[in-house]
């Protein structure tokens, strides 16, 4: 895996991982790859530690609780409060990952971002770009810092290499442990032999390596991963929240809800599921699974504060998810691209109810042994669905907006039984943001404001489930 | 991983991986690793390839038909016959792949064995040695053409190199590749972080590249796919074969069978097993998973005929399995090591019901898009009936043998249901041989006759599944 190194900074670069004072946050120009043997940069705050008790597992008591945010700040059980929590956010740099970094920060929790930042070199491989101008991981952090006195540490380096993973644990000691550090695109995984390879491997050892991790340095630390509903396919029943039980030949049993996912990408969180399932089972891990809907959206709270804390924002045909990509296609007048029949139907969320959700799941922890799996998105609806929604959206600000049918370059049942159960993140207190029309217009809105920064030659879809093959693509896809 | 390269040979090494005549094959001695960037060596038998017509879709048609080695012999449809057939025995110098290799050779199909030789690596590192005293591949190979007059090619590499894996297939041009070339041990994958690690990306992206390499190269070739029975776990329902109908809130699917794996090998079993289900769906792979469970045994008919035709036999902690290594602490007057409570049951078979079942399953390959899985075994035992068997068998031979219950080093359920199912290969002619008191003399007579061999020290558990750690474990368990 490549990294991002600088070679102008008063910062560490030895294999051994010392952390440094953060002198210059805005020094960051120059990139080299380093193969095979990666490298890695430590990055810290220059705020020292809190001295904080780290999380026990009394906080397994709030299971069941009404905690959301508001009760957070108001909770007078120091086990609930934030204050007494560090997270690390692995992928903090991403689209989710940012986002929920912030929000945990605001709430008061202890924060710091791992990430290798190869979200940024994929862009530039592909020749792709966010829809919103965003600024680098240090400059976002130095802009919340000044915003709100609130530090984010940060730590700069791939969780494939163990031993930078170790030292970042035994630097910052985290209490629960937030997964989005994975190339998270089904089209990436699908472009050629080497990226599929790549997903798998990125994506299966790296959690290893986080569960090795946490069995050694910090047993009772909170593992919250992301996975997908893309996990689950799309079977002919009703999909439960991890498991189902089943009676078959007259006895019973619950066991993990089969599995049957449509690509490399979907393919490596399924393999983490069962991975993460097992050190619960073997070493007693505490974990809980965010099998996540389609995320839309830009704004939270937290990155409406400043344009430099803008998020991105991705409506390529290799990052950019559906209703997102719709929303960019009407602003600039593209047709809205529809694969295939549009009858394909899924499960999405606001990108404010994923900040939720993971705060949710830090303050009720997983008991120890616990694989919890929770479906983390609020409604469902088909690409027709989300087709008319938008169109309907677009007219209202003056948009003339078309569907057509394109070619599916994925393969995947257009018609099909979806009914997916979602009731565990209601339970724990999840008030969801719905797509409402106000919503789509707030989304069309920033599609419109940044039009000018539309490459139309990125909208179509470019990578076949079919056609993959094991050449290297070596230029845009 | 490491490849073994030999340094005295008129062979190629070259990263172009030019096939090349091979002059002399009892010329190995060298060996050394070459890391990280591995190089590969190529060696293909002096006989020339015969002008055969690949093998077409034709023979989906005899799905079902009771395809026996005998009949294979008598038959008069070409597509039928061996003699249409090459194929591909990736990890051919292994315990299963080696009688296998043998096995299909005999009954007139074109073998190549592919292997990097690194579970001979394994061997010099963990400082453990077979039963039974083996010779090279080379001579193992050179020996088969002395007796038989068939020749056997050789390909020496490492198939997680895709370059090397690529030029075998476009050599080779198998019409069916059976893949036994994993890394294969439960307690190896959970010895440190690193063997975890490695046991599942080797696994994982060896698997990868075989199905790129299929659909790239070879679009019609059976893939014959080892999986395990450890990875459905032990579920309180019957085991079906690969899949599960279930009806739930009123509607009915037919689903992929739960897993629960109980190590890191057996995970990433279970992961290939998703990997390929979901090639077959997009691209059209046409292959068979079996799911076998713990084989026992030496001779088959073909190893029999040489002494460097014999096969290797596990006894040690890490590599041998349940019923091997009970006959070899019976022969030293060693007590039998019964984890735990010793109720653990899993299914088992005899060495030469797995080559006849890989030819069954060669001979009745999967249709064009079909993920098939046959559960491999022909008895359920638990842990207490095979030490009870051979307490009775090794009396019969004036042994004193006594079983002792040792710490279970393993996660797992020590008293559990269990009942799998396993009429697929049955039905598709398999006549198996069962666990009697004569197969059990002969493989303590075989224990017996090599006890001088055996190094007491190698037979206790070793490696503790709770225990394991990040650190690297560099000298032997």
């Amino acid at each position: 895996m490549a990294h991002l190194l600088s070679t102008h900074c008063n910062i560490t670069l030895s294999k051994t991982t010392k952390t440094n004072n953060f002198k210059n946050q805005n020094c960051f120009s120059a990139v080299t790859f380093q193969n095979p043997k990666p490298s890695h940069l430590t990055l810290k705050s220059h705020l020292k530690p809190h001295l904080k008790k780290p999380f026990t597992a009394l906080a397994t008591s709030t299971i069941g609780q009404d905690i959301t945010s508001k009760t957070h700040e108001n909770s007078n059980d120091q086990f609930l409060s934030p204050k007494n929590k560090k997270v690390m956010v692995i992928g903090g740099d991403g689209y989710c990952g940012w986002a929920t970094a912030l929000h945990l920060s605001k709430k008061g929790y202890e924060v710091a971002v791992v990430d290798s930042l190869v979200r940024r070199l994929f862009d530039h491989q592909l020749g792709l770009e966010s829809l919103t101008p965003i600024v680098s991981i240090q400059n976002r952090i130095k802009r919340w810092k000044q915003l709100t006195g609130k530090t984010i540490s940060l730590y700069v380096g791939d969780i494939c290499d163990f031993e930078f993973l170790a030292e970042s644990f035994k630097s910052f000691e985290p209490d629960a442990v937030v997964h989005f550090g994975e190339q998270r695109s089904a089209p990436y995984s699908m472009i050629d032999r080497s990226r599929a390879v790549f997903t798998q491997q990125n994506n299966v050892i790296g959690t290893l390596n986080v569960l090795f991790a946490i069995k050694e340095f910090r047993e009772e630390c909170h593992l919250v991963k992301l996975g997908t509903m893309g996990e689950y396919g799309t079977p002919n029943i009703d999909i439960e929240e991890g498991y189902i039980t089943i009676t078959h030949n007259g006895r019973t049993d619950t066991l993990p809800y089969p599995k049957q996912a449509g690509s490399f990408y979907h393919l490596s969180k399924v393999h983490d599921s069962h991975n993460i399932a097992f050190t619960c089972r073997a070493w007693g891990l505490r974990a809980t699974d965010l099998n996540q809907g389609v995320v839309y959206g830009l704004r939270t709270d937290e990155t409406e504060m400043h344009e430099e804390l803008c998020n991105r924002f991705d409506y390529d045909g290799v990052f950019g998810t559906a209703l997102n990509r719709f929303c960019v296609q009407a602003a600039v007048g593209h047709p809205l691209t529809v694969y295939g029949k549009g009858g394909q139907t899924r499960g999405y969320l606001d990108i404010r109810d994923t900040v939720q959700c993971v705060e949710l799941a830090i303050a009720n922890p997983a008991n120890p042994g616990e694989f919890r799996v929770f479906n983390q998105f609020t409604e469902q609806f088909s690409v027709n669905d989300l087709a008319k929604l938008v169109t309907k959206a677009g007219e209202k600000l003056g948009l003339e907006v078309k569907a057509v049918s394109v070619p599916n370059p994925r393969v995947e049942a257009e018609e099909h039984y979806y009914n997916a159960k979602h009731t565990k993140l209601i339970e724990l207190g999840l008030i969801p943001h719905l797509l409402s029309d106000s919503l789509l217009d707030s989304v069309l809105n920033f599609a419109i404001k940044y039009k000018d920064r539309v490459d139309t030659a990125q909208i179509m879809p470019s990578v076949s489930w079919k056609k993959i093959g094991v050449k290297p693509k070596t230029v845009s896809v």
